[in-house]
């Protein structure tokens, strides 16, 4: 079950509001992408388990992925302990995944910065040949690339996924968390949210900020720690 | 006589050196490369004004360059003038290369720093329509990318271009200024460099440890300012 | 005729389109506001330069401006030299502005980072007392608080302004530029700019991207090089 | 009983000796001020628990502090634990600060440190209904504002608060915990602190230091994550 | 059995491999050196337990090390817990060394950045009184040095200790751990390691790369957090 | 007549101001200093011409300087030109110093920061030898270290030299300079000083300051480019 790409998050809908646009490009690229979700999201301000539920299987149909597992963390209180990033470094030896996208480890939300975290510690472990025979999942093997996606916390990116083609089709894919989109009630002003209270508004914002970086009409940032390896430089042709 | 990548350098020898590399890899790929000299070397430490110029010929015709020309400025004298940045705006404008590269603007070497300015400005100004048409070279145009190459400062770099498998030919570029290579008289133990005091060595040093940044055995910096663009991450797989 | 903030602006325009809304604001709440422009744009890709006179007129009848003056250098070789500086150093110590408002000494328009200098440099000698008994102006005098404004180069502001209120107000502002707004013939696709064709697009994107880091539907962002000043923190309540 | 600000503090005395200026310049403008301990400061260098204790009620009448608790958690070993976290969570819901100052989080005292994590994160939950919901103290409010105060490592300050008026009532404040003020014994050359023995002279330097970077006599500086907010920038006339 | 300076490492190896240098030239001066390894490195890619210990011996021996330990941590689960850090505390009183050097905080395997916050934190602690009388190990004493030392993530060194006369030693110092310099079987290729495969070969890059910046053969890069202090500059004639 | 040390500084008066306790240390030492003034300090708001020159002269004497030049540039107008740099250039190959110090080249004071980049660009220039030949001063010699000291822009040192112990000796060399110590006339509130009118005062604000950071009671901070040399770390115990 070998898959190109993962996206590891820490609620159900972070990885499309986030990162959608790029899942679909990769997708449309022939590209096999698995997402993980820490939590099931039951702490979230808005829509009950059920709901969630339902929608993250329908955005994973809508988007055509090849994979979606779930680690079963308590939402709200995410912590990087020896167990999950064990059992997220047995994942990715079975997933093979060659690319890995995961939250930013300093970012405001403490289940993001946990699960960015956990990420980059897990990715690590991936790689080390006695912890895989003690633990499973294959071989020793770690991903090529650990990228950190955008949430509530700003960063400089080193790279913007040009998703202008794919745009309406990532706010398609964000409207499948209908119940993430409405208020619950009269007191929800979307003050659980830091920048701003509509989702889609704040998706489109960024999205064309980012864009504008690159001369797109619409981008998702990305950061990678270190330089990028390139060869003859053909993507910049 | 358009050209697809143009590298911008203080002094003869000075592309070649950092960017040797690259410069291979993007001939290899088939793409069309012309270096820009600033100056022709004339303050050297080593060699004299004929050696470096019959050196800098060999170097064009091993490299395969498409184009080399020379601004004329004064060696250790470079300066960011007005004249010398529309001079170079519109040999951009007749060139027109997508990608640039320069030295870096604080650079220790005077005329590196100076240079990379000019470049920065100019590469600015070939996209003014007034500008192109007061002092032509075709119609306004600016290259897509600039990024700026590694001298006398190291930098965190964006990129760093796998240079390997075209090692051993960069090695025998630098060879070609064999003037430069050996001290002049007993008084020269190189410190006219900073960085120590023998070319090849140091050349072969800063690509290894380049290299090991992105896995590869010989490496070269680029440092892009903002983030690159990438459609569907095609090069990362 | 002392106002209590200046604006300095390489090309008109730049003031309105970078910094409308924090002016309009300061206005609305009672200061006098002036705009210093550095050249009259004569080197612009669209309009001509009785266009943007004209445009620049209406433009500081709508906005109310308390002051506006020009400093008559060449657009597209704005230059720090001693003799623009220190008739800056003149006319702040004539103005007596409390807040100066000036470009980013590292934007990428080499007009616009050398105004961005020329402001910083002209700031601190206004203070110089024989720099003032030898220019005049009036005694010396610096201004309190010099900020920076965004133009090519994206930064991390100190502050956000929040104009919510006054954007309709704005995007009229920056229709007084009429000749800005629209391409000058088939082959302008708005390559001079760099961040996107679009003047007023890119504005609002901006505008709603540095709004949502304060809470608010649009922001202008502002660079303060160390720490600001407050007493009891009243702002904060 | 809501209060205006709330000062987080690892041990009884850092919040007077760190931010005591400021909080007399809040009360004096009529602002509800607190201050949570996290421990009792039992494991410090000088002075009894007794002592320390009754050094707190005097600083704190003497503030006149509309709210002073303690979270009760053990002196030298503060971590950032899920439970310690929602308890705090729960008093800002309680209290209802707009302003809430904590230690940095990369402050070389562990506790101060775990303590500066602790407030970020607890600040964050605030902000959550169903976590609002499951652990009471009202309903889901996330205080306006965070900001960092300095300890042990000095920081490039957002803002320093001009207590210039108020810095002989701050010396006052300090005095207040006069068993930290001596030495416990010949051995105790004051090796505890990292940056100077003697307290109040460390304090003075400190405050000079940062109030000359606004150009008042006292000042105590303030870190924020991200631009701050203004309207019409009246707080800078 | 006081000691002047203190390597702290996740796994044996660690110490000899990035900073074996060093101690040589300290040694060589008259320092006693200590190492305090805290695994045993049970979970390394290559070579048994008992091979590793009696490497470590070796090295041990070749080295000239005033003393040696081991905290017995598990070897991929180092965590900074308040048991490992008092006892690290501890023994910082006990040995008095002055200087410590210890991993990086932000270094990419969990371990090395675990044993990294665990020095700090144990190094802040050493200089606590009360709890030097809780936990034993001799008086409060915080050594007054702490420099951080390169692993897998580069950064810009404070300092670069010039150990080009030792160099061939330390070569074969590293050679002592013969058991982690050849692949354990075919499908080792070097992936444990993040910045290529063949130690050696990485040492000698890194080390002629650093020493390059100080105008040396060798150098091993260090990390400072905050300014070094000097009397007269002696160091710099 | 080699000297060990030389200080650039834009008027008389910086030197002694910043790096006084430096000086006197660096003397005591037994190293021969010298300082170079670039404009005799016509333009300062306090004191008359003849006034600085015998002030300067009598703070010669007082610290035992073995050498003090003027370049004679015109006071607020400090330039980098071409002909400055070298004949910067050719004073350091006459006078062979080894630590040559400078201000920083962001200061605000825009004589200060053309100081500073002088300083640089000549310190360069001074190792070449084909600029040696053409400009005379002896053969191609560059001075080993290059610090830059604090003006009127902080930054994070990298160095605090420890002046405690000539401390009041540095206060008396700065009392020398008797006319910029007091008002010129009621009108004068020392505005011409960014950060606090009473010169005295605010050296030791920072002095002590900086002090602190390295556990002394007064320092001066120095900022170096690229890591600082060492061998056998000598100067740590």
């Amino acid at each position: 079950m070998p898959i190109d790409a993962l996206v590891i998050a820490a609620h159900p809908d972070d990885a499309e509001i986030s990162l959608g646009g790029t899942m679909l490009r990769l997708i449309e690229a022939g590209k096999k992408v698995g997402v993980l979700d820490l939590t099931r999201g039951e702490m979230g301000t808005r829509g009950s388990q059920q709901d969630r539920d339902a929608e993250t299987a329908a955005a994973t149909r809508v988007l055509g992925l090849a994979w979606r597992g779930n680690l079963g963390l308590p939402d709200s209180r995410v912590e990087v302990t020896l167990d999950a990033r064990e059992r997220l470094a047995t994942l990715l030896r079975e997933l093979e995944p060659r690319l890995v996208f995961a939250q930013h480890t300093e970012d405001l939300h403490p289940d993001h910065a946990a699960g960015g975290r956990l990420a980059r510690e897990g990715w690590y472990l991936s790689g080390l040949a006695r912890v895989a025979e003690r633990d499973g999942g294959g071989p020793a093997r770690r991903p090529r690339f650990l990228f950190h996606y955008m949430g509530h916390v700003p960063f400089e990116p080193s790279l913007v996924v040009d998703v202008s083609d794919v745009w309406a089709r990532k706010v398609e894919l964000i409207r499948c968390y209908a119940s993430q989109l409405a208020p619950r009630d009269g007191a929800d002003r979307g003050q659980h949210l830091l920048f701003g209270a509509d989702i889609l508004s704040r998706a489109e914002t960024r999205a064309r900020y980012f864009g504008e970086r690159i001369g797109a009409r619409h981008g998702e940032p990305l950061l990678h720690h270190g330089p990028l390896p390139t060869v003859d430089l053909a993507g910049f042709f």
